[in-house]
């Protein structure tokens, strides 16, 4: 995060090469430079994606109410659907889903060891917003996939159902205890540093680093600006 | 579990009541009988199958490699593709999923406590085997819902897939560690008594107890055959 910060004041001095950074507020910008071969995509992405499955799934089985768990076991079904369309997109290249994954489950796991939280109001949290982020960066990132993976892959990102219900669960529990909010909203701010750190080692980047952050930082700009209406969504402050 | 083999014993003095028993071989002996209103059996096994969900995710989470995560979140995602197929059946009856599923929580959730293993291997084979029964056995307590209902309902629960995916996956985990084969047999014969306490508590019986026993037990015993079958899929001795 403190690395994030450092290259984030050097904002101005970064020169503005793409062009399509110009039309920020109409066009999302997308990482298609840096865009890894389909294999790595797809291994990275779907072990990421077993792993909110993962974490959703200890938020069903750990939820305090009957009626919690009703509702996050909806939110676990969908992204336990969206790991098997990507584990499917894996066989399709003709890949096996687990020696996709391999190489990429030790860095995950670590990610989620440190954004796991530390009990069932955290876990949530970090459900909804660490999901929702690395939905929008692999939507993005897959932007620079071939034309018909692509098209595949954004489509099974656009699926949102699973925060929609995440939003109004937290939202509930959120209301039935305000003292939890200060705590969550600290939580929410952490968390977003670990999980940019995570997305950005899924980019390839060129030999020149310098005009590579220059492109990647008004994208992750934009995916912090989406963290932070996730957060207000929840009456906190990011 | 004792009680069921005192029951077993007295077999023989037990009127045949039912014609259809003579048709053993060819015809699947149900439960229509003793079916629960619609509320009930909803209740029951949408949360029942929210259980198998839980401990099949807790596999994915614990499996000691990234191919048995990968197939295990299958049989994970079908069974909470079956507890969403019935959450919507109560939905569709004008219930609530989570008032549907409440006043049958703590009866599941102690069997759950009973049956989930002291370690992954456990866990597994517990999600076939009880998994496997319950599904036989609600499927056959479907016969007494209202037609409509009553498809619908024997149509989630034919879907073997995970079951499918458990087995192979279990051969394999016994094919490598071959030690584990025996306690693997000693915990599938301890399951099937807390397994059919479980779904013999999910019966509405009449008054006449004798009369029910002589015709339930005839599908006891076949869902016991099926059960002795799914161990012997696994080479082990029920």
């Amino acid at each position: 995060m403190a690395n994030w910060f450092r290259r984030r004041s050097r904002r101005t001095d970064a020169p503005r090469i793409r062009p399509r950074s110009e039309d920020l507020a109409t066009t999302k910008l997308d990482l298609h430079e840096f865009t890894p071969p389909l294999a790595e995509f797809l291994g990275r992405a779907a072990y990421a994606q077993l792993m909110i499955f993962e974490n959703l799934s200890r938020g069903v089985a750990n939820a305090p109410t009957t009626a919690g768990k009703a509702a996050i076991s909806r939110a676990a079904e969908v992204s336990i659907a969206k790991h098997r369309a990507l584990a499917e997109e894996i066989t399709r290249s003709g890949g096996s889903v687990a020696g996709a994954m391999e190489p990429y489950t030790a860095a995950i796991d670590e990610f989620d060891r440190r954004t796991r939280g530390a009990d069932w109001y955290e876990t949530l949290v970090a459900a909804y917003l660490t999901a929702g982020f690395l939905d929008d960066f692999y939507a993005r990132l897959a932007s620079g996939l071939p034309a018909t993976e692509r098209d595949r892959i954004e489509a099974i990102y656009a699926d949102r159902e699973g925060e929609a219900v995440l939003r109004d669960q937290l939202n509930q529990e959120l209301a039935d205890n305000p003292r939890l909010a200060a705590r969550m909203a600290v939580w929410g701010r952490r968390l977003v540093g670990d999980t940019m750190l995570a997305a950005r080692s899924a980019l390839t980047l060129s030999a020149n680093k310098k005009s590579d952050e220059a492109r990647v930082e008004p994208v992750f700009t934009e995916l912090i600006a989406a963290h932070t209406r996730r957060m207000d969504a929840l009456g906190l402050t990011a």
